[in-house]
C-alpha cells in the first residue's frame, strides 16, 4: 500500500521500518529531518511536510509525541487534513487523549476521510521486532482495508469496537495497569530489602506462579537493579500518559487513586532531577521513602 | 511419612487429602471436629487435640486463620509443643505475622525441634488439585526432608532461604501484590464502563498480552461480573493479611501506600457489609467511588 | 475613582456593590445581563460588553468563574484589552490558573496598562458584607493607587510581592488548605460517629481549644450536619480549583497527596450525583466509606 | 486532696507540679527514679512503686507514654490495682488505646473503683504553664471530685460523656487533626517554595485570616523553618498516636485515608532516621518529594 508515515522517534522508527520490510511504498516525515533520511537507504521517499508525506497515499500513519505534535501535522499549517484524498485513511497510533481523538473523528468525518485508532502496547525493541499488540477501533471495513500494515508492525490485533476512543482509553488503561505494576513491585522491592531478603528471589517466586506474565519479568529486573538509564520511554512522557488517563478517568468521573498516587510519584522524581531516565525510574519513590 | 496435619478449612482440607493420596499416614485435628471425621473414610485418624496429633509424628504441618490460631495450637494447653519429638519438624503452611515466625523459630529451637516455614499461594480449588506454589524457608536439610510433603501438595516449591521469616515475608508480600492487581483492575474497569467500553473486552486485551498471567485471568472476571458471593478467602481474611503486610513493613520502615489504600478499601467494604463476601470484593470501592 | 466591574455572580454582586457604597463609579458587565441591571438602582451603569465596561476607567476589575470567562473578557472579540488606557488597571479578582495569570501580566504590559493580582478569601456572604481577605500582588505604586477599592470589599489586604503571580498560587494554596481541613473534619467525624460520640461533641472541643479559627467554625457544623444544599461555592468549582492546584504544583515539580486525594474525592461526588450542592459535599465520600 | 502521680515524663513533670502548687499533697512514682526525686523539693514524697504510689491516695492520675507502660503500673507485679481504694478515682491522663481504656474501666469497676478518662492537648510548655486543654469522661460524679485537680493543670475542662472511652476517642482524632495541619502545611510550603513565595507569607496570610487558630500559628514557623530539633514529642510517639487512631477507627469500620498518608510520612521519617526529632518532622517527606 501507499503510505504516509509521521513521526519517526524510536517507536515510529522501527513501525516504519517493518512496514517497508513487509513490501509497502513509505513517504516518511519527521520534524527532525535527519531522522527521515535514515530510512532513505530502506527505499523511504522523504517528505518536507506533513502535508506532503499525505498526498496521494490510501492511508496515513501517525506515531508522535504528543497531542500537540499531533495536532501540529494535522490541523497545522503544513498539516495533512486538507491533502490527505477522500476514502483515504488515518491510522492513529499514538498515545493520545479521548478529547483529540473525538477531534480527530470529527473533522476526518467532514473531510469524507476515515479515522482509525490502532494504539500500540511494546516498548522500542517490540516495535523494531514487529512485535507489537495493537488495539484497533474504527469502523470495521477501515480496520479490514489496514489489516495488512497493522499485521506488519505487531503480532496481534484487538478489533475493540466501532468508535475510535475505544483504543484510545484502552491504551491510557493499559498504560496505567503498568504503572501499577511497577509500584507495587518497588513497594515489595522496598520490603524484601529491609527484610533481608533479595528482590530477586521475591521476583522469582512471583513470575515463576501467578504473576507469570511478560510485564513483570520486563520491569521487574530493571526495578531490582535500578537501572533507569536505558530510556525506552521517557519518564516525561510516562507522566503525560498518566495525565492522560487522570483526564479520561476526570471526563467520566471514575476516581482512580492509583493512577494520583503514581501521578506524585512522577512528579516527585521530575523534582529530584530523574526527568532524562526511563519511566521505571518513578519507582525511586519507594525506595527513597524506605531510605534505601 | 507420619504427619501431624492440623487445620482443617477449606485449604487445610484439601491439603490433607493431597497427603494421604500420597501416601503419607495422618493423624489430624481441627477445632470443630466433624472436619476432621470428614477425613477418616479417606484413612485418616482423628487426633482429640493438637498435642495429640503431634505425639510421634515426624513432621506436623499447621493451616490455620491467623497467628491466635496457631499459637493456641502450638502454645495453647493442648498444644503440641510438649508433645512433638526432638528432632521432629514443624511446618508451618498458615499466612501469619513475620512477629510470630520469629517466636515459633525459637521455642522450637529450644525443644530442639526444627521449624520451617512453608507458605503458599492459591486459591481452595489449587488446594484440591494439589496445584500450590510453596515457598519454603528454613534449614535446607530439613526441608529436604519434607520435600516429598511439598510435592504432594504443590505444583512447584522456591526454596528462598535459611531463615524462615524469609517465607512470611515473601508470602505476605505476595498476598500485597495481588491486591495491587484488584484495585488496579478495579479502577481499569469503572472507567471503562463510564466511557463506554466492556470491561471484558480491556480484560481480553490485556491478559492476551502484557498482563498474560494467572492471577489476572483469575480475577479479572470476577470483579467485571462483580461475583463475589463464592468465598474462596473470605474478606476480613484479606483484610488480616493486608495488615500483616502493613505490619511487617512498619518494623522494617519500608512505607507501602498502595497498601494502605487497599487498607482503606477493606474497611470501607466492611462498614458497608460485605464481611460475608470473597475478599475481591473490596474492589467495589472502586466502582461505588465512580458511582456504578 | 471610575471602575469597570465584570462579572456578576454571587462573589461579583457583593463586592460591587460595596464598592458603590464607598462611592466608586461603576460601569458593570456581565454576560447574563440581568444580574447587571439589577445594579442600576444604586447606580451603576450597565455596559453592553467588556469592551465597553472598561472605556475610560481608570481600574477594571475582574470576578468571574474559570479562566475560560477571564480569557474571553480579557482577549475576546469584545474584550477590554484594546479598550482599556495606558496606564489603567486590571485588578483581577478571580481565582485562576497561575497560567492565565502570566500571559495576562505579559499582555497588559505590552498595552502599556497595570496589572495587579487581588484574589480574595470568603464565601458570598463576607463578599457582601465587606469582610473578604484581600491578597494583593504587583507593583507597589499600583497596589497603592487601588487600596481604597481593596479596602471598600475587605476587611485586610495583604501585600505579598511584585510579582502578581504570588497571589494567584496564595489562593490555590488557600483553597487547599480549605479541603484539608473539610477531609480531616469528615474523617474524624466519621470516626466519632462509629464510636458513639456527637460530632459536635468533638467540634466543641476542637474550636473550643487549638482549632479556634474560622475555618473550623463555618465548615464543621455543615459536615456535622450533612448541609450542602445551600450553595455557596458550588462543588464543580471547588473541584476547579483543586485542579488548578494540582496545576501549579505540577509546573513547579511539588507533589501534594492530600491534593490528590481530595481530587478523587470530588469526582467520586460529581459521581454520585452531588453536582449542584456545596463543595463541602466532598465530605460525603469519608462518611460513605464508613457506611454512613 | 491526696494524689498518686505516676509518669514524669515532660508533660507529667509539669503536671505533677502544677498539682503541687494548687496545694495538693502528691506521692509521686517513675521508673527512672531521679526525676521522681527532682520532686521532692517541691514536697512531694517519692514512691518505690506505683503500688505504693496508690495506697492511701483518693485519686491517682497516671501520665505514661504508650499502652505498655500503664499495663505495667496498672495490672504489673508492682501495679496499683490492688492497693488502691475502694472509691478512689483513676484518672488517665495518658495518649492510650481504646482497648485499654476500656480493660480499665472492666478492672476498676471489678474492684469497686472509679475509673475516669482525662486526656490532655497540648505540648509541654502548655503542661508546664497549667494550660492544657482537659477532655473528661467518666462518671459525672466522680469527674465532679477531680475537677480542682483538672482546673490546676489546664485552661479549661470539656466534658464529653459517661463512656471514658469517648475522651480516648476524641484525644485521638485530635491528634489526628494535628497531623493533618502539618502535612497540609508541608505541602503548600512546598508549592509556595517551588513557586518562589516565601512560606513565612503564606503562613502570615493563612493565620491572619481563616486560619487563625493556635495549631497553625504553633507548628506553621516549625515546618517553614525545619525547626525539629527541639523535641516536645518525639517522632516515635507520633508515630504511636496515629497507629492508634488507625486502630480505633479499624475497629469501628471508618477508613481514614489522610490517617493511613500520615502513617506513611511518619514510616518515611523514621526510614530516613529522623526518629530522635519533633514529630513535626514527618513534614519532611512532602519537602522531600519536592526535591527540597
Amino acid at each position: 500500500m501507499k503510505v504516509g508515515f509521521i513521526g519517526l522517534g524510536q517507536m515510529g522508527t522501527g513501525i516504519a521500518q517493518n512496514l517497508i520490510k513487509a513490501g509497502h511504498s513509505l513517504v516518511v516525515y519527521n520534524r527532525t529531518r535527519s531522522r527521515a533520511e535514515a530510512l532513505q537507504t530502506l527505499g523511504a521517499t522523504v517528505a518536507a511536510t506533513p502535508a506532503e508525506a499525505a498526498r496521494g497515499a490510501e492511508v496515513v500513519m501517525t506515531m508522535l509525541a504528543d497531542d500537540h505534535a499531533l495536532e501540529a501535522v494535522v490541523f497545522g499549517p503544513e498539516g495533512f487534513l486538507p491533502t490527505l484524498a477522500a476514502g483515504a485513511i488515518h491510522i492513529s497510533l499514538s498515545t493520545i487523549s479521548v478529547a483529540i481523538s473525538r477531534r480527530l473523528l470529527a473533522a476526518h468525518k467532514e473531510q469524507k476521510q476515515h479515522y482509525v485508532s490502532a494504539t500500540v502496547f511494546g516498548r522500542p525493541d517490540a516495535a523494531d521486532a514487529a512485535k507489537l499488540f495493537v488495539v484497533a477501533a474504527g469502523a470495521a471495513a477501515q480496520i479490514g482495508r489496514c489489516q495488512s500494515l497493522l499485521d506488519a508492525i505487531g503480532q496481534k490485533t484487538f478489533r475493540v469496537g466501532e468508535d475510535p476512543v475505544a483504543a484510545n482509553v484502552i491504551k491510557l488503561a493499559g498504560n496505567f495497569m503498568i504503572t501499577t505494576v511497577i509500584e507495587s513491585l518497588a513497594e515489595s522491592f522496598a520490603l524484601m530489602r529491609k527484610s533481608g531478603v533479595a528482590p530477586e528471589t521475591f521476583l522469582d517466586v512471583m513470575t515463576s506462579s501467578l504473576f507469570n506474565a511478560p510485564i513483570y519479568k520486563t520491569y521487574g529486573p530493571m526495578i531490582a537493579s535500578s537501572s533507569f538509564e536505558k530510556v525506552g520511554f521517557a519518564l516525561p512522557l510516562g507522566l503525560k500518559d498518566n495525565r492522560l488517563v487522570l483526564a479520561a478517568a476526570e471526563e467520566v468521573a471514575a476516581p482512580m487513586p492509583i493512577a494520583s498516587l503514581v501521578h506524585d510519584r512522577f512528579i516527585a522524581a521530575i523534582a529530584r532531577g530523574f526527568s532524562n531516565e526511563d519511566w521505571v525510574a518513578f519507582s525511586r519513590g519507594a525506595m527513597s521513602d524506605a531510605g534505601l
